[in-house]
């Protein structure tokens, strides 16, 4: 499969410079400049303190490319990969000064990261074989969207829209104040361009079934349904929308839920609570 | 208390610039604009949905001053401030495609400052009336330091450096290379201005003692050590430099640890680990 | 009808502070510093000196808000209606010196805009009360692409996809990689995510009958198809995609082609070859 | 001719950034990535559907150097050179996915450009012979002024001032505002300092006297005369100003303002109002 | 006199943004976070410490602006207006925090600037009533010339060019590679527009003869001629070209310059080694 | 000693890319556009004019880097050493365009750097083999902190803290709005982390006691102190603080300072007020 893994370059770079900005400071790292030889040289293995899945290893690279373009970084894993408890992830070679300032942003973003495609591939397992995509939401850490939702994708999840701007996503509130669901939609239709899709928020089998009535819709998303009430839904939508299910998502009802054949389940929590992963930089000195 | 909680301004403008970019991209929030009247008004209350501590409040502002100035928002707890569940927190009003096309950017801040904040809160009390002070370290979310440097502070604990520049923080590597713990300390003296601070990693009470006999360290970072090795270090040390622990601090041991008498416990689950507190917002819509 | 009109904000700041960047450089406007007094007040009408429908007063207003905040511009015509040659479009009042400083980016913009909103309405109007939706391309000048979209839509046309970001166009060379239809739209589905849209370019009606048996797709552009072509096309698809026709569009023939039962008819000269619509500034001086 | 032809290398730069910025947004080409291996290769051919003069190369090989270093670009025309319809320009080679999602920006690149030059060049073939320059104006698109000022000079023509700082332009209100002629070029010639250059509007020949009296302009700008009124005006002038006419320039006249012997004509359409040249890429896959 | 001492907007606004980035870094004042109540008031008056020459007072105010819009700054002194010791310039007045976090900031650039101001005007006086013209050159502080040309003015001197873009300045080297005075001349006045001025430097009478010969230049730069040679110089020119004399202008022999009757006369000292003028806040607290 | 000199980076490349910006702006170098060939070369000697001490070359290289990579420099000194006059200090190769486009940018960052680093060496070495460090302030040129600072340390001085945001130092109106000396000490340590330094400045011995008495503070500035009340000053302090001497620091008395044994002088004219060194570049053409 080609093009699923593909960073987001530019979004990586910024997020770097950003990062580096933060720790070096203007005056860069004091204690290295101070205590370590110009001319020395170092190498660090990337070592993964307990098992999950890999993402970041471009931003890794990153650090260290905008650091100092002597060091040399090398995978022995790539992202999406998953990863043993005391596992060889990868290397960095050059510079023991410039290895030694690169490695705590290096590994914010490896840890972080890797969290978050360990926490989505958990979900992912649960699914199997079933054909319920496990799928994000916009609840991410502010400045650090493009990287999450690639994470998403290196646990083999799937994703929402990027943002406010690439589809159309009516909840609740549109609801209301348009008037109801067939005149929300008529609305919204009329407004969007044909490459636009338009997904509904519903909270009951009753509103699903105004939904499908009008014919206007591409995605419906139900919204806190119990499992019975989810498999109704699939046996009323007939294919004849995509399903997406949120709410309540959970490593202990995913099973459950995907066994309803809701094609897409979606939680925020993949982004915005999953704790990081223990990575690690082991040093060699050259004396 | 007047200064401790002051944002960090300048960080808190850019990264809601940055939120909002990723959000709206060029086209902007395509749902509000094509569903909701320009002229619609609305208001939205934050509300907590479980206990915590709150941080994020001018993150939030932000979202809303830099989105459209004719969104008021008004708070009633500040940061810093305990948050029962269903607390309302604060209020949003104003044009009400405004209000929703802000609401998640504010909540992801909101929810992410929050839950670092109430993550160190936790410790903070586990340690009661003790003086050992919890502290981050720079494992922060990238792009994000001072923010979540600044929540940290909002649950009350305290910072580490910010940065690699701001501070001496002298590590195995570094003693390695410059020939034992004597060899480096002298020779980061010599190289830092008078206003640049010297903390010393030691792995054990003897390297301890070696630190003491040079008497050119501010601060000695005891890592890894058990609570009787903590202890014997608190008795050798006798005050003459500030001792910070780390590595291994959980909620649950963090109260022998404070027993200790050690200055500092860091953490950097603090911040690369708490999940995000569940805050929301509940819209009122004037029809 | 509300949000149709909106400006993308951001995109008209920002271009606005690029074209004052260009036009005042660093010094600034030495002919009006020198020879104006800084307590001289003016007005500027805007008159259109030739028909057409107006587009960028946002840029405009912008271009004074940036300059000096003493200058207010008022419109007495919106972004979309209908211009007659003479017809005084807004005022512009504040320090003379401003006054001038500004005129020149800010009729840059009007007419450049304007210019686009005329064209557009020329199409629109040629295609009458018929169905077919007049719709912009990604042939946009460089920096301008989300205010020219906009003068599209003040012109009575509809938007294509804004960038390669946000909907997946299929053409000729992705089909010859993937080998073949199906192969190619197969390979889409698999990868887009449940809010994408997938559109396919086809040459021919069998290419077309190839893509209505996979039911893949959402959308399907006949490229360069004459005008019996376009009939047949519409019969065999019944509705079941939306159809966008390209290639050779004029508006000779548009009228024409609107009557096939196209529902989009898209132009890259829309954008790329409109000449500016004539505007001038005629100022009145307080002496 | 050495140095006429140089493109303005920064200005490039960061066109083509915006350029690229706007059409991949954060997550880049959904169909490139989606359906074309990483490692498919691929030649595109810039190949000139019409006749016209060539500007805007270094733009497409920066659009292609910004997006992937792997890719090459080579160009069998340059910068100013005449092409016939159908003519190969140049040569894009390398990773397919590069080559396809570099195509669109880099062809609005040329193809505007190209028709800015083409324009230009139109009228500098009715010249002919003559020693009256070309020249284009401050009437430029928002952001691009420099590249447009470059295709202009690409295409025979000369630049006016670049901006509202290098140098001084006298029109009528600061005529009236200054009270008189006389008034505004003392005012003028005492701020303006040794290496600013001093032009002057005149809308009729007695004011053409009366600057010739006063000694201070070097050039005069004659707007809207008739032929007959410009011959009289390079009479007048007898070498001692730099003349330059504007206001109603056209193809079909040029040639006769030509023959009156002004040394300028400019006009604003070169740059507001020139259709693209259409430029198009012929890809070659190596399946 | 109008325009004159108009300061740069645009450039004073991102150098300030600039001195305060340096200043704050991502912190803010830890000293006046941690010392002084948010709500305690306070005023500052800037007092020139040694009499001078004031400039700078819109960056100053620009200083406090960014910082806090809560602060008031007006002044008692305007720029270009000389300054006797102890006298009181303006006033700031607002939060005691701000006012003490932004002192050293503003008083950083106006004792820059007021310093070039007092160098320049030392000049200024010593030519007295003579015609002479003070210059200054490109020999400006890295980011800051924009403001040290503007203080440049505010000492009663004229600016050169302001870079390399907005005239042709002739040297030795050019003249080489050209192959003599009359091929360099002709070459350039080629490739200028009529709003480009073309100054030339002559190293000996010789040459100043062989370019009052070839009648293409606007300026001649004498360097390094004694004074003798100036009058020659100015003798043989008659007033066909403007005359700018530059090497080894000091404060001892610029009246005798300025007898010779040159009319510019220039120095890169005025903004490369002027000392700062000593300017300090006095505060006063409102306890 | 390696790591002192080492240049701040970032800084470097900031403020060179706005100093090209500065001196080329839109259009570039005209006068070596139009007069040299695009394929001539030549070599430029950079030459100390005056002695001085050498300060500026990765500034000088980065010029040449950033206009033009085929542009190489080469250095035959380093920054920190000694120049006498006429002394070669390092070679530019390279198109002879670019070599004259950089000149200026390259001279002027080696003049205004190694004019710092000159006159701190001044101070340095009438201090002779006594402890008193020579250290600057915060008395910048805005924009250059980083590389004046950085030019300070190649004098052989050292740099008192960066900016407001990485240490406290507390001055008489922090102690005023406290209430006194033991009042601002106590809270200042509460607030601060274990990582910043503590300064106080007083203006009495009296101070200095209480000051002592507290114990609570790093480093004592003692400002405006005649020689007699330093020497009694260090005689009080014991070793028990740092000692910092400010105010009427000149090259007369810094001997007579010294020989006080007070730990640190700063002095604000090191950065503000040192003239530029005197360096040419002496350009070779290969004609």
């Amino acid at each position: 499969m080609s093009g699923d893994f593909d960073p987001p370059i530019t979004a990586v770079r910024e997020a770097v410079a950003r990062a580096l900005a933060e720790d070096l400071g203007v005056l860069g790292d004091l204690t290295s400049t101070a205590l370590i030889a110009a001319d020395a040289a170092g190498t660090g293995h990337f070592v993964a303190r307990r098992p999950g899945v890999l993402a970041g290893t471009a931003a890794a690279t990153e650090v260290f490319a905008q650091l100092d373009p002597a060091v040399t970084v090398t995978w022995a894993a790539g992202d999406g990969e998953p990863l043993s408890a005391g596992q060889r992830i990868g290397t960095v070679n050059g510079p023991l000064r410039s290895v030694l300032t690169g490695e705590r942003s290096a590994l914010n973003f490896l840890g972080h990261l890797s969290g978050i495609a360990t926490a989505t591939n958990a979900y992912v397992r649960k699914v199997g074989g079933g054909k319920t995509r496990i799928c994000c939401t916009r609840k991410t850490t502010p400045g650090l969207r493009a990287l999450e939702k690639y994470a998403v994708r290196c646990g083999g999840g799937f994703n929402h829209r990027f943002g406010l701007d690439d589809a159309i996503l009516i909840k609740d509130n549109h609801v209301a104040v348009a008037g109801g669901i067939r005149a929300v939609l008529e609305r919204a239709r009329a407004a969007a361009g044909h490459l636009v899709k338009i997904e509904i928020e519903v909270d009951s089998l009753d509103q699903l079934n105004e939904v499908l009535d009008c014919g206007l819709a591409d995605v419906v998303l139900i919204d806190n349904f119990d499992v019975a009430s989810m498999k109704k839904a699939v046996g009323l939508v007939a294919g004849r929308l995509v399903i997406e299910a949120s709410g309540g998502i959970t490593l202990d009802n995913i099973a459950e839920i995907a066994a309803t054949g809701v094609d897409y389940a979606s939680s925020g929590a993949l982004t915005h609570s999953a704790p990081a992963l223990d990575i690690g930089l082991d040093i060699e000195i050259q004396l």
